[in-house]
């Protein structure tokens, strides 16, 4: 079983990682051919939250030269990234065969799929809490849970089975959204106000002041999406503040390493729900202008 | 003619400096020995934005040994620490006689004014840019007006005519309310995001998303305090940020050092004006808990 990783980030190493341990035919097609040389001679080295490290030898090359049809697709790329990769990979005939998963923050991503030729695909959504070190080298801080389900055609049971231990699982295509959704209402929340204030993710918990920010920013959040669920849709935002506490959330090293953020697939994908339904959602404005300062000071 | 500045702070020390060039009998009474000591031995250095470095030969001392009845006693310290100077310093019997000048952010200080005991006290506001270097040095930064108005009783137009080539100008008591409203909008709009993002006072200008961070602080302070001149009061509020553009604000300042900053009688009067009227002040709110969060972060 070949299994294509695309993108040599944080998520994408890991995953990497996890199809390699599983005796999958792994390649991670990366951005840089710097990148794909380092992890063919050294491996991907993976520290846990223990402190533990473990090297696992991988197969690497730059994304335009990377030809073989694989069963899987990875793609682990952020949205910003992800129209290049769906112009420049996914539309290939060769590859039409092959099942796509989609791993993204937000939930832009969706509305580009459709177009795409593959019968079978799956969006998924991480909660492993991880970053990256080097261009081969990842801390992986927070275990947590990939869901995967099917957004076109079906879904191989017996592959997802296998990574469980990983913690894949799958849920029924009429749960995606929501599910998406959730992990959205908790980006929102927790990746601006983490970034805003140069916090790891456990403060938006323990300073009563960021707390009452995040409350602010849930509630925008969760009447944007129309939900129902206040009270369960809170308790998950908690939970991942709870494990991930100690992270520095993707943001954050975004705006701490001078990079863009992914604020308009987070942030700006809930004003446009609000916007749609003529609300005026203040905090999240604030945290959304607020990204694109920091953004436009570090560039300076 | 006795001069007693209270406080040993930027403004304080620039006040002191202006009242001895004047070649009034100038006390400054400082919170700590340290400083008294420092400031007698030393006098105080103020470099101009020019970069030239003039000193001042000045008579200091702790507050509570102060027991000269002075002409006038210029109270320059923040909001919070005014409490225990109206209770330990303005109420004694030996200062009844004494015209009291207050200058403060904010306008909290008002509705404490009227139960003091003196005939003549005046409300003044400060456009100077200034910063604290050391227990004896500031920077002069920025050179703007001193707005003097009486709170109560008369004014001595010969006293202030002197003081005119430091700025001051003496406005008709009616004019008050108006000018510290201006220094308080530009103040709720300039410091929070100063200090949220670190950045200098000119950047809420240059940074487009900074600066429409700014338009909505702006809106909500213009509604709170019902006013009917949005046009004239925020090109008041660009003028300030002009004029100060390389300057840190106090607020940045204070976050930056660990301080305890001016944020409750800024954006937390706002706020309490808004409440008055059932208004909801978002953006106010967010930067309110957002100061909050960051003070408290700093003092862990």
């Amino acid at each position: 079983m070949k299994v294509a990783v695309i993108g040599g980030g944080a998520i994408g190493l890991l995953f990497a990682s996890f199809f390699t341990q599983e005796g999958y035919e792994v390649t991670v097609c990366t951005r840089t051919k710097d990148q794909a040389d380092l992890l063919n001679k050294e491996g991907i080295s993976v520290k846990t939250g223990t402190g533990e490290e473990k090297n696992y030898s991988i197969c690497a090359t730059v994304l335009h030269e990377y030809h073989e049809p694989p069963n899987y697709v990875i793609v682990c790329v952020k949205q910003n990234k992800l129209e290049t990769i769906i112009g420049e990979f996914c539309h290939k005939e060769k590859f039409q065969g092959s099942t796509l998963v989609f791993i993204q923050n937000g939930m832009n991503h969706l509305v580009k799929l459709p177009t795409l030729p593959q019968d079978n695909i799956i969006a998924a959504v991480v909660e492993h809490g991880v970053s990256k070190m080097s261009e081969s080298k990842i801390h992986h801080t927070g275990w947590g849970k990939v869901k995967v389900s099917s957004f076109r055609g079906s879904i191989e049971l017996l592959f997802w089975e296998r990574m469980k231990k990983y913690g894949f699982e799958v849920a029924p295509p009429e749960q995606l959204s929501g599910i998406m959704q959730e992990k959205l209402v908790a980006n929102s929340v927790i990746n601006p106000i983490t970034a805003l204030f140069g916090v790891k993710n456990g403060e938006v918990l323990t300073n009563p002041n960021l707390k009452r920010l995040a409350e602010r920013l849930f509630e925008e959040a969760y009447l944007s999406l129309g939900r129902t669920d206040r009270q369960s849709l809170w308790s998950y935002v908690l939970k991942i503040c709870r494990k991930t506490g100690k992270n520095r959330s993707s943001m954050l090293r975004d705006i701490d390493n001078g990079r863009e953020t992914e604020i308009d697939a987070i942030s700006g994908y809930v004003l446009s729900l609000g916007k749609k339904q003529g609300m005026e959602l203040p905090y999240t404005t604030f945290v959304y202008y607020g990204i694109k300062a920091l953004e436009q000071k570090n560039k300076v």
